[in-house]
């Protein structure tokens, strides 16, 4: 069995964000087993698999993130959207904007510790959709 | 439904290449409804997603990617392959080998300005091989 | 046809090990052509595709990423787990806690260069988890 279906997240802050029960809601009468595949439909954001307990965890994300690839940097040719835009582009590659998550018994199937991260990489950003695609039975 | 097939591209110099319409082209007559899987079957190179619009941005990877893994750097003991060889062992794990994509009415659902990279890291390379796999309905 | 399982695996000291065998085993008398998708039910380890011969590469992995996110930086918050536990969870989303490989007559289809990394990124750990799930026929 083949689902599809598009979720609108609310416009977030620049950070990291956990959307794990946004996804998971949308699995209810669906599969039961089989596997979720997220794809978030832009190049200025990411969703990665992080600590899902401690929010310092994404406080760190930030201050790594924004230290590797820094805001304005001279390097850049690519600057006509603001100085977060390249940055923002390049984070997104780093982290990926895709994941492919188990469901199993109706329920996403992670670790004890693992949340679904939105990492909101603009300064102003709207809001972002995910295409979910499910297969399973 | 599963299709699977091996795309051959030609090889590419050194750098970030758009290949959204070789690897659209294979979907025709597949797939109407579900996922696309490609594993490129290297690890010296990368497939990841960013924006489709300005060759600048792919200029952009390349300057950031080439100074965050630099050529020739001291620390590494695997050289014999050469001085561009390692760092494009790690920079194809940094962005990864593999994507999976919706499909949704035969296309690929990616978002407007999303497109699909093959991130060259060699200064000499042969053809690439990707390996896609369909699965739908 | 689905098909999910979990696999441990033995402890394993901190940096990059080959673990292709292990995850191939699990596939005998399973789906003869479809995908394999793995999500290691961890967030400070990490599972990557990368070159299987010299293992000189998986020494360099590790000087690379060591280097890359400092044990101890002073920029970290998330401090109380330990100097190398911060560095753990961006290392695993920098190269990821998921894979998802094509399978053909039964066996993983990878590059002839491609093997399959834990990465352990804590000093001390303990066995890790694998979820793998089998779509295909």
């Amino acid at each position: 069995m083949i689902k599809q279906l598009e979720i609108t997240l609310t416009a977030q802050r620049r950070g990291y964000h956990l959307i794990t029960p946004e996804i998971e809601s949308q699995l209810h009468g669906t599969i039961k087993n089989g596997i979720a595949n997220l794809l978030l439909q832009h190049t200025s954001a990411a969703l990665t698999l992080n600590e899902n307990a401690d929010p310092d965890v994404r406080t760190d994300f930030e201050s790594f993130m924004d230290k590797l690839v820094p805001d304005g940097d001279k390097i850049f040719v690519h600057t006509l959207e603001g100085s977060d835009d390249m940055p923002a582009h390049l984070k997104s590659s780093v982290l990926g904007a895709s994941l492919t998550i188990p469901v199993e018994n109706g329920k996403l199937k992670l670790g004890i510790w693992q949340g679904i991260y939105l990492c909101e990489f603009r300064n102003h950003a709207s809001s972002r959709k995910i295409f979910v695609t499910l297969i399973g039975e």
